[in-house]
C-alpha cells in the first residue's frame, strides 16, 4: 500500500533517525512512501526507504521538481504552495505523522477529512476519530497496516 | 480588514448563534467576512454579517457558485475540493475558529502556515504560537483586531 | 451576470482601450467583471468597470491580495500559480477574450471545458463550439448576454 | 527525460494507435511518460510505454487514484478537477499533443506558460513560439528530444 509520511521540515537528530527508521520499515514491508518531497522528516523517510529499493513519491509545493530531496524517486511538482498539502495525504492509504508544526497540523486535518487512518509519533495530539498516538516506528507501521487491512 | 471564519458545517443551535454573533460583530465594525460558503458556522457567520450590510465572501470547494448559502454576497467557486481550505484562510488577515472537526483542523494548520493570527472559540486546542483560545464572540473579534493592528 | 474577461498582461494602447470599453459596457449593463487581477487587459477591464460602480473580482495567482491592480474591488488570493486560471473562467457565466498569449490560450481551453460561451476580440482563433470571434466591444458584450440568456 | 503526452479522452482507432506508438517510442528511448491518467490518448500512450517497461505517471482530476487506466504505473490523485491540467504539463520537460478538444487546448496554453516545448500531432494549430506541428510519432519524439537537448 501507499503510506503518506508527514512531519517537520527542520528536525533534530533523534527525530530524523526515527523518520529514517519509519521509511526503512515501510520499504522493507513492500510499501510505497508518499511525502512532501523536501527536507527534515520528508528527507529522512525517503532516505530510509531508499535503502530497501522502495518507491518514494515527493509531492512538492513548487513548480520545479529538482527541489526534491535526493532520495525521492518520483518527484511531482505542483506549483500549488500550501494547497499541495491536500495532495500529500490524499495519495496515501494511511498516514504516519512525526513531529511537525503548522504544515503538519494542516495535513493531519486534511488526512482525517479524506478518512485516512493516522499513526502519530511525537506529533500534535489530535482528539478526533482516526488518529492514534503511538510510541515507536514499528508501532506506527503496524498500526497503519492493521487499520487499512480492517477497512 | 478581512477575517476568515472557519468552523463546523453541522453545528448545534448554541454554536450557530455564537457564529451569528461573530458575524454581526465583524460586520458592525466594518470588517469583511471570508468563509467556506457552505452550512453550519459558514452560514451563521454570513447571516450575522449580512444584517449589517457587510461584505461576505464564500470560497467554495465545488465548481458551482450556486452552492453557496444564501447570505454569501460574493461566492467564489474553486473546484479544488479540500485544497480550497488553503484559499479560505489565505484570504483573511486573521482567523476566528468556532467548533469544527477535521476540515477546521486543517484550516487552523494552514492559517498558521500563512502566519495568520487565530482566535479559537470552542474549537480544537492548538499548542502553536499564533493561536489564542477565547471565551466569547466579542473576545474573538477584539483579539484579531488587536493582533492585526500590532503587526 | 458575471463575465470573466481574459487577455494579455502586457498590451498596447489600442488593446488597452478596447478592454476599458468592454469593462465600461459590462458595468453599465449591470454585470460583474471577473479577471485575473493583474496588469494589461485585466487592469483595463477593471478600470472601465470601476467608473460605473460595478463589482470587479480579481483572482490572483499569488498568495498576496495586495498584488491586485487598483481597480479590483474584490481581490482573491489563491497561491496556485497557473492553476488559478481554472478559477478565473469557472467564476464567470461567460467569457470575453481580448488579445493574449499562452495564459489566455489556457483560459480559452478551460472556459470551453467548463462549457462557458466565449466572445473573442482579437484573440486566438479557436475552432471549437462555444467560441465566437467578434469585432467590437459591444458585439462581445451582446454575444455573451444573448448566449447566456438562450441557455 | 519526462514527456507529458496530452490529447483527447475519446478518440478513434487511428489516433489511438498513433498514441500507442508515441508511448512505445518514448519508452524505448528511456523516457518517462506523464499524462492525465484517464482514457483515450492518455490510455494509449501508457499502453504503448508499458510494453517497454517505462515509467508512466497519471495525474488524475479526482481524489481516487483507482480511476487511473490500467497502464498507469504511478497514479497521482489531485482532487483539483480541471485545475490539475496545470500539473500534467508542469511535470514534463516537453509535451507531445495528439488530437484533443477543450481540455487539450488548455494544456497547450499551460505548457507554453511553463515554457515547455510542444510537438503537435493532429492537434490544435497554435501560432505561438514553442509549438511545432509534426506529422508522425517519430517526428514528435525526435522534436522534443532535440529541443530539450538544445536548451
Amino acid at each position: 500500500m501507499r503510506v503518506s509520511v508527514i512531519g517537520g521540515s527542520g528536525v533534530g537528530a533523534e527525530t530524523y533517525e526515527r523518520a529514517v527508521e519509519v521509511g526503512r520499515l515501510l520499504g522493507e514491508r513492500g510499501h510505497t512512501v508518499v511525502c512532501g518531497g523536501l527536507t527534515g522528516v520528508m528527507e529522512a523517510v525517503c532516505k530510509g526507504a531508499s535503502g530497501t529499493g522502495a518507491e518514494t513519491i515527493g509531492i512538492l509545493p513548487g513548480e520545479d521538481r529538482d527541489a526534491a530531496n535526493e532520495w525521492v524517486v518520483t518527484p511531482i511538482a505542483t506549483g500549488l504552495g500550501h494547497a499541495r498539502n491536500s495532495l500529500v495525504v490524499c495519495n496515501g492509504d494511511a498516514v504516519v505523522a512525526i513531529d511537525g508544526a503548522a504544515g503538519t497540523l494542516s495535513e493531519l486535518g486534511l488526512a482525517l477529512a479524506f478518512h485516512r487512518p493516522i499513526a502519530g509519533l511525537g506529533t500534535h495530539e489530535i482528539d478526533l476519530e482516526g488518529f492514534e498516538a503511538v510510541g515507536t516506528p514499528i508501532e506506527a507501521v503496524e498500526h497503519v497496516e492493521r487499520t487499512v487491512e480492517e477497512r
